[in-house]
């Protein structure tokens, strides 16, 4: 796969939130931070691009579910600089079981959509009262695979990182010197307890990358990959997360009357 | 502005959903139904298109804010012949509130984004449930004017009368048989008491809909708009409706390596 100029890159996507926010008008951003690499990754890039002051925070943990991912991700924020004033947590576990209590049906899966959309509510209600426009954390490997809440965590104003798979995602975190204790956890959307990324794919990060750049950056056939030595089994699994994918980003579907 | 040939439209959008559903592979629609014309025209569109066992409602008042309306929507969905089991009825009071918790100081216009979002947060845990899609009921008047919540009523999967003036919409309800006791009531989002839209815009749908229309598809400049008799004033409070509306749909900015 190929390494990305991680210094050009970086050079590259400052400019970029940078540029987006003067075309808004606006000078403040907002980043929910998790504790894990991609949205310490928005933070460093847009800490960098408009100052540690004009970057807000807010941690939004479901009760002590995540509970080292927030002290993490409060330790990261802290030394960039962001002023204690610019960090604001919520638990948003009354929140959730007040929807929760509506169906007591609902198994993990909707259960972990009303968690990301209620973190959205909450989210876009502060960049109102903030006046601030929100950074989203998604990447390519995720966009494509389908792996986020429609209106929940894909909900963003700016996307500074959704174009780069998981893998460049770790190699920019790197250069930019995001610590270990973001580096090293496994991947999780935190939605629920041991819940990680991984385990839900059924597949790495770095097998779904290397297929997933195969295919949609050098258009490798499902035959060329099969002759790579990927199995039909874990083709057929990759596959199926890409249908979900192409799924949400095809929604939703407008008539034009012309 | 120009009259719709309402027989074709009906012809033109109940194929758009038909076939919407076809290609997605799903059977089933879920609505939110409000009292108001959009989402009744959406309706009967939609029971239209699939047959009305296929398609399941869902009212989502806040307690008694809006108590008419959900009499209205629950007539009117009986009308449509709408099995019993396919109308659901979800209090989004008690998940508001406890959003509205954590901050007193919000306003009216953050108390709405959090209810439009909320109904959006139950409406599609339904549709997960159900193995639904959701359909729309936006208008084109309200996207220009970006009249809506981003994450909240605009949030669906097929959306058929986006492309639509609220008066085509109203002249469709006409010619649908949409009843009186819809279409004579002012339009309202329901977010808070005694609020209407025109009231929020502070001017009429059928002022902003011909100055819209002669903009839109007519091209028309703001002096062609003036010597055609509009003033200053209520051209200028457009344009601020106008700039909210074009703000909402240029976001997410998201950066593309190539």
């Amino acid at each position: 796969m190929k390494a990305i100029d991680t210094k050009k890159l970086t050079q590259l996507l400052t400019e970029f939130i940078k540029i987006s926010f003067q075309k808004e008008k606006y000078s403040d951003a907002l980043i929910a931070v998790s504790g894990g690499v991609d949205s310490a990754v928005s933070l460093t890039l847009t800490a960098r691009a408009l100052g540690p002051t004009h970057v807000h925070t807010v941690l939004l943990p479901y009760g002590l579910l995540n509970d080292q991912g927030t002290k993490d991700a409060k330790s990261f924020i802290e030394s960039l600089h962001i002023p204690q004033n610019n960090i604001h947590l919520v638990d948003i576990q009354p929140m959730v079981d007040t929807v929760l209590a509506y169906d007591k049906t609902m198994d993990e899966g909707r259960k972990g959509n009303v968690m990301a959309r209620m973190r959205m509510v909450v989210l876009f209600d502060f960049s109102k009262k903030l006046h601030a426009l929100v950074v989203g954390t998604e990447n390519k490997t995720e966009h494509l695979l389908g792996y986020y809440t429609r209106f929940g965590d894909e909900a963003s104003d700016v996307e500074p990182i959704r174009d780069f798979y998981k893998f460049q995602v770790f190699d920019l975190a790197r250069s930019l010197g995001v610590p270990a204790y973001i580096l090293d956890k496994a991947p999780s959307a935190g939605l629920w307890l041991g819940q990680t990324d991984e385990g839900e794919f059924g597949f790495s990060y770095k097998e779904a990358d290397e297929v997933l750049f195969l295919q949609t950056e050098k258009k490798y056939s499902r035959q060329q990959l099969l002759n790579k030595g990927y199995s039909e089994k874990f083709l057929d699994r990759l596959l199926w997360w890409i249908d979900k994918g192409a799924f949400k980003a095809r929604l939703p579907k407008v008539i034009a009357k012309d």
